[in-house]
């Protein structure tokens, strides 16, 4: 058991400063990328591990038979159908409309996406990426229709988990699980590959309760058009895209983003975080207090056990 | 010389009615897609006017040199830093700030816009496909930002044109000359490949005054999603990418629309409808009144006198 302390004190050290006052700044990864080291009985093979190193990010194909991806978009349809149910924090909708955009606390909501958080295709790269036992900082269902669906701007997920969740280090990294087919023209996520090699601390404070918004529409904590295009024009883009059941691993500090989608084709997939064990949240790095529990799993940490058997 | 003597008066005829107002209707195309027979003298190949007739559009690269196409990136941005001088009513701008977004009547404001307008290699090609000589029905030079660029949302040009306009058949052309690269991913054209061969007569009477609003945001003249979902998993969507300089030929009933852009990346292009001058505007088919000149050109029309010396 492993009872976090440290949510009334300000962390003693903090290597990523962020939100800063005067101007942002761009500073090298303390960090290591991938947290083991790569042997024959890795989950992933050594071009992906490379791949992952350099870019930021990893994409995995069929790791998921037809029926069980069959079965995750059957869940997942379940669930919107029936949003009434879900707690109203954990829901959040398209502007000006009622349309499911996000589920929070996925696993909370569902068997078979509690279990899919656990799978060995999942967890067990997410153990190799991170050197360690892992646990959910997050969870969620991602909704994005077809005709009216908004875009995300460009960020870094650990700005934020660091500054507002208080994620110690670079040592976190998500999976998404697609449940639709992603082309590049349905909003997939886009990527700039390498980025997750700078930090950019952001210029701004961070303003009380800024999650309100900011899942709406982010303006704190995102780069400077500046250093976006410098990047991108540096790194190129990358756009994520897949049939259902595709999953991309992406390392907690790459830019990403996607677009709006016109098409009549919706985009939904389902997204865990997964955080080491030993880098559980503490007291945030730069917001006045932490993020509610939706969003940043906080307190008692356990590893997840993880599940080897077919999901359908 | 041939002055219109038609704008007081209703249309005699009208084969694609349109603007209803009980329901929308699907109804086979009633014309040519391309109105001459193909021959070794024309300006694009057998396999070319095959692909056109069956997708309704054509893309074509490497038809400019990179000098001609320096020469007109160049112009654009002249003419973008100098929108001060553009008379008001040429002049859209992007919802909620003074960036431009479209400058109307191009070959009004530039020598080069107005001479790549007569190139044979634009102007030959519209002759060829319309069978007819023409002339400009509206030009204008198109500028998505990076990082903020607005979604533009299906419609066929041909029913706007037709219901507001006064288009009396299937026989434009537009040209579009992109000025910037174009991926997948900063809110290239997209296309319904196939959709001119339908007509979708929309559900709904025009407004006084329609395009003051459906320039920034189109709602009236627009098929229903019902419609949209079902051509685009019939026949698929497509993007029409490609570097500066490449040229896109879409046919005026050709199902398109583009998603908006968080990428650092504008998008530009200098925009030609080229009219079948036995197919001038006449009184519009379903609007109290035409849309003003920028957007329709009527009065006097005079076939474009075709250039075949370089650009630049």
């Amino acid at each position: 058991m492993n009872v976090m302390h440290h949510d009334t004190q300000f962390a003693a050290q903090d290597i990523y400063p962020t939100r800063l006052a005067d101007a942002e700044k761009r500073m090298p990864r303390q960090d290591p990328v991938i947290w083991s080291d790569w042997s024959d009985d890795a989950p992933i093979t050594r071009d992906e591990a490379a791949g992952y190193e350099r870019d930021g990010y990893l994409i995995r194909r069929d790791l998921f038979t037809a029926d069980e991806v069959r079965s995750l978009i059957a869940a997942s349809a379940d669930i919107r159908a029936d949003a009434s149910a879900i707690r109203a924090e954990d829901l959040v909708t398209e502007p000006g409309t009622d349309a499911v955009r996000t589920i929070f606390r996925l696993d909370d909501h569902s068997d078979i996406f509690a279990r899919l958080a656990r799978d060995a295709r999942l967890a067990e790269t997410a153990r190799f990426l991170l050197g360690d036992e892992v646990y959910l900082h997050q969870s969620r269902l991602n909704y994005k229709p077809g005709f009216t669906g908004k875009e995300f701007y460009w960020h870094s997920d650990f700005e934020t988990w660091h500054a507002e969740d208080g994620m110690p280090r670079m040592r976190a990294v998500s999976a998404s699980v697609l449940l639709t087919d992603n082309s590049a023209l349905n909003g997939p996520l886009m990527l700039i590959p390498g980025s997750h090699r700078e930090f950019i601390a952001c210029k701004g404070e961070t303003p009380a309760d800024n999650h309100k918004s900011s899942l709406k529409k982010q303006e704190i904590g995102v780069p400077s058009r500046e250093i976006l295009e410098s990047l991108a024009t540096q790194h190129g883009l990358d756009a994520a895209t897949g049939s259902a059941g595709t999953v991309i691993f992406f390392e907690c500090n790459t830019l990403h983003a996607s677009n709006g989608n016109v098409t009549p084709f919706p985009r939904s997939n389902a997204f865990f975080v997964y955080n080491a064990v030993s880098n559980a949240v503490q007291a945030p790095f730069a917001a006045p207090r932490p993020r509610p529990a939706f969003l940043s799993h906080r307190g008692r940490i356990e590893p997840l056990k993880i599940h080897r058997d077919s999901l359908a």
